[in-house]
């Protein structure tokens, strides 16, 4: 035999791991031990197997531990739970579903355990109180929800799943409550780009309470019926769902002496190796590196988990393959809309002082001549000194995971904003627009590295306009302008301003507006060439309307 | 004023440049010439426009000489040609409408004159021999399609532009034929890949004359009814389009001395100057480089287009901006299929004498419970002494744009193979699987320049496999084999070959396969590590049935 190899948890990084190491290495003892039922099921698809969307139960097992045992040669044991770590004597404790406790010597040990859901003191799991995290919640939540008659349900965090979840409610005529402690959902967004995700929500009915924490519970022997706010309005509803976020199950680790970092994950170095040299982890269980920024950080993610498996395998067997760090790219789809993101948000800059900017843009997802184009709402993020890509966020109804695996891509790559003009992308009307969307999102930041243009957003642009303040310029159609219009802006239609330039007062600062920010950048060109002081107001019209509907622009 | 600059040719190049080069300086006089009708129209949309699926003709026309006048203050003239330039003088010659032929002066030049329709002798276009150029063409087109009760038509010329027509017609109930010299459609793609594609064009009865030279035209006054292949076939239609390939339009400039290429395009430095200081080229009559081999050649893109009008003014301004190349990124859609490539293909690489490897692969488009997920054929080709990428096609239902957009991303930032498996692209169930399918070919090509496993093709492995040769595995299960497989195949299911792999000849070499590739992985893997001498056939069983149905394997 060869050495034995003991991997904990069976789900995308542990299944990831056992697999590639036995392609390594057929000689291998490999034992992989899983406390739940099964192992590597689809995880991800449990709210549309809620919903119904997945009919088919047996569609959520990738692997069952029978298949995947003949076709790797595993000990695979599931129901089986590690308790402790002896890293001294390199064994394991192991508790079976009967209670019954044993241990196993390793070799190596590879940690998998991933994540634990965050919970409250006082809204424990229940009759009509779930999470979404395993097959068994998601069984008995699919009999409430479609079998019987419940009318509302609650769901506590506006996380993906949340979104997820509010959806599938909605679809079954559910009256669905968000609540979360944050003034947003999605948490990986800028608060301006969740609101385009607000606003959705809403038009489908969803009741959105944020910035609202849950204090209290009240219900009786059958369940939960009342959940109380902080600011004294209560949620009445039939179902409860928690979705509070994550925490990483390193307990054993941590017992074990294991180095466990800040964020309550297990701390490894680049190879994937845990401060015990014959001990490694990988997955949501890790504390990870953040590519971008170089921080290390909390990331649960089914892609970075796979993947740190596959290099904690081959590291086991003896190759040396670096983990190159996380940069957390998300996506969720909310109703009509996907949101997604990569990389660092400007909530994280600000807070890190790191030097950024951000431009907002809402082209068409493809053609618009041709049949089912929408907007698509980007955000990109870059630093203005070299016009390095730091993140990027997307919402829209069509071509949004394109654009942000695109953008994905072009940050792994280091690429700068000059770089996103030259991408070659796919283009046929049906697909895209000759520039592509990542091609104007590079057009737009690179003329605002080189000073062609100079951004500025809605919140600062309103307190810094008024009478002894900015002018605030419109020059969009009289039509547009009519038909609604930023209090107290001046319009001049862009096709009018060279003749009426004159108009403008000359050593006053101007922030210029349009739809969405194309034909005011040429504003900016017609202006800046005359002399004047402009800037940009990133996002145009479109964006102040979904800032203003979302209640984060006074004016 | 500022300094005089003529831009010709009002499309992609063109208007883009004369805009930017507006944007850049207000001073300038900016002389737009278009010897057609429309500038800036969406030529890629005719297609759509002929069949209805674009139903309003206004929605062509992206810009109006009318409003990009006024927008941008530029001088332009519809329907005037450039006949003649002086580069001594530097001076052009322009002819009008009404045929008087007029002198400009100007400061700088830029030439964005596009292509003209490579042309037969003996089909020329009449009343039902048409190509699909302007508008014009269209709006002809478009009557004699939907209004004449016309009941067949022959394409000649299977690139992209006639599988869009053929999908058009045959949604009108029209016979459709396509002929093409090559024995593949879609050029870009090599004809393992185009073999997908003639598939989907078979299913909808489209009729596909291969490797067929059309020689002459038979018909009345009424118009040409049949036309004669070479190889003695006939085809009778109604209605004939030419699409037989496009060459630079560089004439004028090839009479006023400017330097010429190989291609016919127009020879510029990477400024996109020509061989006189004062004239610069941009668009479809360039002879561009090829970003991903260094090589010039003649490439005719939108998006390319686009880029280097917007490069090339900002040149014309003073600014110093190198275009680097263009990649060959295309798409097109037939019928359900979407067909795209980015950088180079294996016809080329062979050609050039590149050493190069391919692999194949068929993983879901997304993750396969959730609806509406289908079989993405993949191409991946890189250097196998380092795994630079080289190029990718792909073909398939879903998701085809947004991959090879990732690869056409990967490719112009130079990553390799094993770059391409740490891409963290956005997974959730509707969008991708946890290992994204440009994850999987990173993985499958790192392995073969590892030597973890080495790579095959049908076409050697079958013209290799015998009696007197290698051994021919089939590694899927009983059922799958029963169904169906290659002749002399042996087959072990891989869940077995553990057990039954001294079936096999010691010294003699296996050439292993599955269905689509994954299996048979895990079997090399299985039987290299005991000492076989193994091979994994590349795209599995599901390409042997597509190259077998399409008669590219001779077993």
């Amino acid at each position: 035999m060869g050495k034995k190899v003991i991997i904990v948890g069976g789900m995308a990084a542990g299944a990831s791991a056992s697999a590639r190491l036995r392609r390594l290495d057929e000689k291998a003892e490999i034992l992989l031990l899983e406390k739940g039922e099964h192992i590597s099921y689809a995880s991800c698809g449990l709210p549309y197997y809620v919903g119904g969307v997945i009919a088919d139960r047996r569609k959520l097992f990738v692997q069952t531990p029978e298949a995947m045992k003949t076709r790797f040669n595993l000990d695979i044991r599931t129901g089986h739970e590690l308790t402790e770590i002896s890293p001294e004597n390199r064994t394991i404790s192991v508790r079976d579903l009967s209670g019954h406790v044993y241990e196993e010597h390793y070799d190596c040990l590879l940690l998998c355990m991933g994540t634990m859901p965050i919970v409250l003191d006082w809204l424990k799991p229940g009759p009509n109180v779930f999470s979404v995290r395993n097959v068994a919640d998601s069984d008995a939540l699919r009999e409430l929800a479609t079998v019987r008659r419940i009318q509302s349900v609650a769901l506590i965090g506006g996380g993906p799943i949340g979104l997820e979840m509010a959806e599938i409610f909605q679809g079954l005529q559910l009256e669905t409550h968000i609540v979360d402690l944050a003034d947003q959902v999605l948490p990986a967004l800028d608060p301006d780009m969740a609101a385009h995700v607000h606003q959705e929500l809403r038009r489908h009915n969803v009741r959105l309470h944020l910035g609202s924490k849950a204090v209290r519970a009240e219900g009786g022997p059958e369940g939960i019926r009342t959940l109380h706010l902080e600011n004294g309005e209560s949620i009445q509803a039939d179902l409860f769902i928690l979705g509070l976020g994550l925490r990483p199950a390193s307990d054993p680790a941590r017992r074990a002496g294991l180095k466990i970092g800040a964020t309550g994950g297990i701390v490894t170095d680049e190879y994937l190796r845990s401060s015990d040299p014959f001990i490694y982890a990988a997955g949501d269980v890790i504390q990870a590196k953040n590519f971008v920024s170089g921080g290390e950080y909390q990331f649960s993610s089914a892609v970075a988990a796979t993947r740190q498996g596959w290099i904690a395998a081959g590291n086991i067997h003896g190759l040396n393959l670096p983990y190159k760090g996380a940069q957390s790219t998300f996506i969720a789809k909310a109703f009509t809309q996907t949101a997604a993101a990569t990389g660092l948000n400007e909530k994280t800059l600000r807070a890190g002082g790191f030097p950024h900017v951000s431009i907002h843009l809402s082209p068409s997802s493809h053609a618009s001549y041709y049949p089912g184009a929408s907007a698509l709402n980007l955000k990109v993020i870059f630093d203005p000194r070299d016009g390095r890509l730091l993140g990027a966020q997307g919402v829209g109804a069509a071509g949004v995971d394109k654009r942000m695996d695109v953008l994905s891509t072009a940050l792994r790559a280091g690429l700068n904003v000059f770089e996103l003009q030259d991408l070659e992308l796919a283009y046929a009307p049906p697909y895209s627009t000759a520039k592509d969307p990542v091609n104007l999102a590079g057009y737009i930041a690179g003329n605002a590295v080189l000073g062609l243009t100079e951004v500025t957003h809605w919140a600062p642009a309103l307190s810094g306009a008024g009478e002894n303040g900015a002018l605030l310029l419109d020059v969009r159609t009289d039509k547009e302008f009519s038909a609604g219009s930023v209090p107290g802006a001046y319009h001049i239609a862009l096709d009018q301003l060279r003749e009426r330039c004159s108009e403008l007062p000359a050593g006053r600062e101007i922030f210029v507006y349009c739809l969405s920010g194309l034909r005011s950048y040429v504003a900016i060109r017609i202006l800046a060439q005359r002399g004047f002081r402009v800037k940009n107001i990133s996002g145009g019209y479109l964006l102040y309307q979904v800032l203003t509907q979302d209640g984060r622009l006074s004016c």
